[in-house]
């Protein structure tokens, strides 16, 4: 760990500007900020209805009715205010900033007199409060809200939501350490991460503590979350008594001693981003390692080739190594975004580029499939290899979804997302002391201070269709400061200048150093990042004998649309050459990538019967590969990743 | 349809005497029905409890008590008693007729006044009856009980279960003939089939009528199952509403013009067996029509290799066509019963060997799966690769389980494979008007009457493992009949010798047809049967690049223990000789076959991150394959059905 940490960018001090991300960004504004607070609202025909705002309006006892959605249907209102603080950093929408202020002012009144807030109890079960850690998922609502009111304060500078959080915030701390609930800890993580935050923006140490405690309390005896349903006070959300597993709420060791990443992935990555930040507020070099552990098995065992994570559809969760099936995994959208977090916090302590290349692979793939191009529809599953006829409701498939759905009932990833990629600037750069730190070569504009100097940044990039990027300095007068320039993973051939000039510098943990007085400079990094095959370790049994194609950080994939019926019958050919072009009009512009194999010839086999000792022959075909993050915003069919390899 | 339908061989008339068969047919006298009343009576320890007769004590009055087990548990009661009739005729044991007698009057006793049996029901909720159809399985449970006292009856002669559920029959037809019941189907088929046994057994032909009232009725409007739980008396027995679907109980669409097969695959295949029955009974030739437009779609389209059905582990159901996943699909043991039961029945009524062609493929190789070498263990699922590492409670494999269970809570498919295995001889011949036709090729002994004249015959075999089978006939005096001499689909090269003279036959839909006066002749059958690789039709997805290795009616396999881990990083060789050696000491002797073949060597992988554009070696290796059968009987781990092959 870092002495300090590496800070992330405050969002109005930083502007992606940049015709890949482009494509997505300016959906938040444009679509998805509208779109879905008609969802919270339920005003999206035929969509699965919300009823979110209608459930914080009961509460606060200003029209009759009962709760409906999901026990954690609060989260999807505070996500959406999250997503709405980040976007008016980078475009004031006073008419938007006055609905979330109504919003907010409604949270207030449905918050109980004692600071408690969560629709569902407060509704159903008035007086209540947390009678179910387990799935009540009510320290997970108010995580969400605190990350809300912190995003809402930092960019409006209105305390209004933040003061409601910080009564909420109070209420937990001296709840949560009374004797009945001293070794309580939260069923679904979250609010460990939220409370960091809370503590830094308030500078109320009690916060952090609150968020250690919680995070120590995990998996030790006496196991709280295991014996919650004995209480006498119990209240019975999911019927779930029977099904609960502790490692399904990583509750089955202490955190430093879980060497495997278990358990439902979305809980399992917010842990240990919460992990993460106490690890760094205390200095914990144990829980450090704890984490770096963790990760490791991730990406080394238990992370597909995507950034998805989640090998099984039922209970959402992580199972053993290698076990990475194509068809029926889970993936869900908001574990990867949890993954990035967890990320983005690693590298943020520790400097390490590897960091940002998982984090990466996550967000331009699996979170960005999770979203169709129009902002309107979303992936909650992110298979990576769909055979439409055989998604079918009530099967074993029947969590995957061959079309992105308008709405979810339970639709957690659809403002996750948004609140993400409104949050982008958060993940591309860092700063330190006199310290740039770019992570991800997108394009657009920050400000940075070096020797106490303000100095303005632009960026320019081709990727990830190119590995080219320039950064220019835009100072009145020279600053001291480094740039730590990250040198991805798989740029080949990487060269730097400034202002043409070839220049030497070394490499630290993936960032180029570069150490100079600022002024008007352009720095320049080009690499070789053509398209390639990957394979994966022959452990992984589903992906033996299958090659992916991937250009630097996107996965490509087989769509029907270019390759016809039947893609698990096309063998790719890795000994002929990989094709890039460039098309303007495919997918809002995007370089498509060619390969040359064979395909069985499936109509040979007609007459026959199922099963015989006859053979069929092959064609030679061309292939037709588009990035995973774009599949399925055409005519809807089959999807595949990874393809057979020809011997 | 033939005018009059071929007739099993009366149990007592039929004796198995079979090397491959005797090894699990002599189980059921020796380990299984002794076991599995254990079992039902709670006394084996460590496994799973059945409460069966605890229930019938319990409802009989003569314990206190609750009911336990799922709500179909006296079934198990049901199928083990047919198990033990059925061994009756050809293992007579007083001291076991003894216990089966006393458990039959236990179910008397624990029967209603108005004839009513079913422990669940009057117990939980004492004087309802028929409150819920969909899930309740009264029917499923009373269509079980009268085949086992049609079995009993025939075997034993003795009348008591016989006239307790003609008691519960009379009740059913009585009711379900009501303004109220007008309607109403059984959720669970079950009861159509042993309707049918039941009219033939007493001459009732109001039974008859029932069951084809009950396959009239289904799918019909105005839909019983589906607005059943509206009615005022309906009892919630799994909480259930939600999750039904027409199709699960084959109730989307009227009988005839169902073109696919659909839901729950034991009760899709039951109920195709009652429509058999009904369509000849009524001699309903679009009903018929039916029947083979269901049975084509499943041979076609819907079954594994192995005769299994269901591909989907949620709801073991049928999914669409083609879709046949290897490892997460369901295969239940009983799936395949019921497949084998409704082949029995369309070959009874057309004499058409490619029924039994099916019947043999479930039977020798799903249904064998199902039970352990020792008759003490047991699938309910089969997959066809099975990697036991991700076999994980709480995720999509759940089902799967990579060692047989010692008994299941839910267990039906132990006392299935037994009543199974116990009644042989009724798929193994069968007897039309002075014919005698031949179906397994299974050594045993047999009589027929031709002419009038009882004919002693006895069947040699060296089947599966050659293509020898030999036919000798000992009558006292010449006898006319017709022997139909079944050759299988696989059968090479056929050729029929009497009495060691070469002749020529004629072939009627798979049956050679012999026409003699029958005294001392010996018939004997030979061809070739060389193991041979197959391949799927290129519409399952699953199996492309794939070949299977078959031998006659077996299916072969690859297990860890004689081909090492990791089973999906091995190619197949198919230009290569597959060689055949019968080993006396493996698996009770069995004839082992090889193959050459190359496996992956992912130790070179060692240190490479989990995807990477490296690549790994290949090196010859030998392969060797069991029947799939058999698989599981050694020492655990995992084994392949499909294997790559090497172009």
């Amino acid at each position: 760990m870092r002495k300090s940490k590496l800070q992330t960018m405050e969002l109005n001090k930083v502007r992606v500007e940049d015709s890949f991300w482009n494509k997505y960004t300016r959906l938040v504004t444009k679509e998805i900020i509208p779109y879905q607070w008609k969802a919270l609202n339920d005003a999206i025909p035929d969509a699965e209805k919300s009823h979110c705002m209608e459930n914080f309006r009961v509460a606060a006892k200003e029209t009759e009715g009962t709760f409906e959605g999901f026990v954690f249907q609060d989260t999807d209102l505070a996500k959406w205010l999250e997503a709405v603080a980040y976007s008016l950093s980078y475009e004031p929408n006073p008419k938007l900033e006055e609905v979330a202020d109504e919003a907010i002012e409604l949270v207030g009144r449905a918050q109980e007199e004692n600071g408690y807030l969560d629709t569902y109890f407060s509704i159903l079960y008035p007086g209540k409060q947390f009678c179910n850690l387990k799935e009540g998922h009510e320290l997970y609502t108010a995580g969400h809200f605190m990350e809300a009111a912190v995003a809402y304060y930092k960019v409006t500078g209105k305390r209004r939501l933040l003061e409601i959080m910080e009564k909420e915030a109070d209420l937990i701390c001296q709840v949560f350490h009374t004797k009945e609930y001293e070794n309580a800890v939260p069923g679904h993580e979250e609010v460990e991460l939220a409370l960091v935050k809370m503590a830094e923006v308030t500078g109320k140490n009690k916060y952090l503590q609150m968020a250690k405690d919680f995070v120590e309390r995990r998996g030790c005896e006496p196991n709280y979350l295991r014996h919650e349903h004995e209480k006498e006070t119990y209240i019975d959300v999911w019927h779930d008594v029977n099904m609960y597993r502790d490692a399904y709420g990583q509750n089955h060791l202490p955190v430093r001693e879980q060497k495997t990443a278990e358990g439902h992935a979305v809980r399992a990555v917010y842990l240990y981003s919460g992990m993460a930040d106490v690890a760094y507020g205390y200095g914990d070099e144990s829980l450090f390692d704890a984490c770096e552990t963790l990760y490791n098995n991730i990406v080394e065992k238990r992370m597909y080739l995507t950034g998805g994570i989640g090998s099984s559809g039922i209970l959402e969760r992580f199972t053993t190594d290698y076990d990475l099936p194509n068809d029926r995994n889970y993936s869900e959208s908001c574990a990867s975004i949890g993954l990035a977090m967890f990320c983005r916090r690693m590298a943020q302590i520790t400097g390490d580029a590897k960091y940002v290349d998982t984090m990466e692979r996550a967000l331009m793939n699996t979170v960005l499939s999770g979203i169709a191009m129009d902002g309107k529809s979303f992936f909650y599953v992110n298979p990576l290899e769909v055979w439409p006829d055989n998604c079918m409701d009530g099967t074993s498939l029947e969590h995957v979804k061959p079309v992105r759905q308008k709405w979810f009932g339970c639709a957690c990833c659809p403002p996750n997302i948004a609140r993400t990629l409104a949050s982008l600037g958060e993940y591309l750069a860092f700063t330190g002391e006199n310290e740039l730190w770019i992570n991800l070569l997108v394009g657009g504009r920050l400000e940075v201070t070096f020797s106490g100097k303000q100095v303005r940044v632009k960026m320019e990039s081709q990727f990830p269709w190119e590995g080219s990027y320039d950064l220019s300095f835009d100072g009145e007068e020279a600053a001291e400061g480094v740039l730590y320039l990250r040198i991805p993973e798989y740029g080949q051939n990487p060269r730097i200048t400034i202002d043409g000039e070839s220049i030497a510098y070394t490499v630290e943990k993936g960032y180029a150093v570069l150490r100079q007085p600022w002024k008007n400079q352009k720095v320049s990094l080009r690499f070789d990042m053509p398209a390639q095959f990957v394979r994966a370790n022959p452990r992984v049994r589903a992906d033996i004998g299958k090659v992916a194609v991937v250009k630097g950080p996107l996965v490509y994939c087989l769509e029907q649309q270019d390759n016809g019926e039947n893609l698990p019958g096309i063998w790719v050919d890795t000994k002929e050459p990989l094709q890039e072009v460039f098309d303007s009009e495919l997918l809002g512009g995007v370089v498509k990538i060619t390969a040359k194999g064979k395909r069985i010839q499936e109509q040979e086999w007609t007459g026959r019967k199922l099963y015989g000792t006859g053979k069929v022959s092959w064609k030679e075909t061309t292939l037709t590969l588009v990035p995973y993050a774009n599949w399925g915003n055409r005519i809807p069919g089959e999807m595949l990743v990874w393809m057979k390899e020809l011997h």
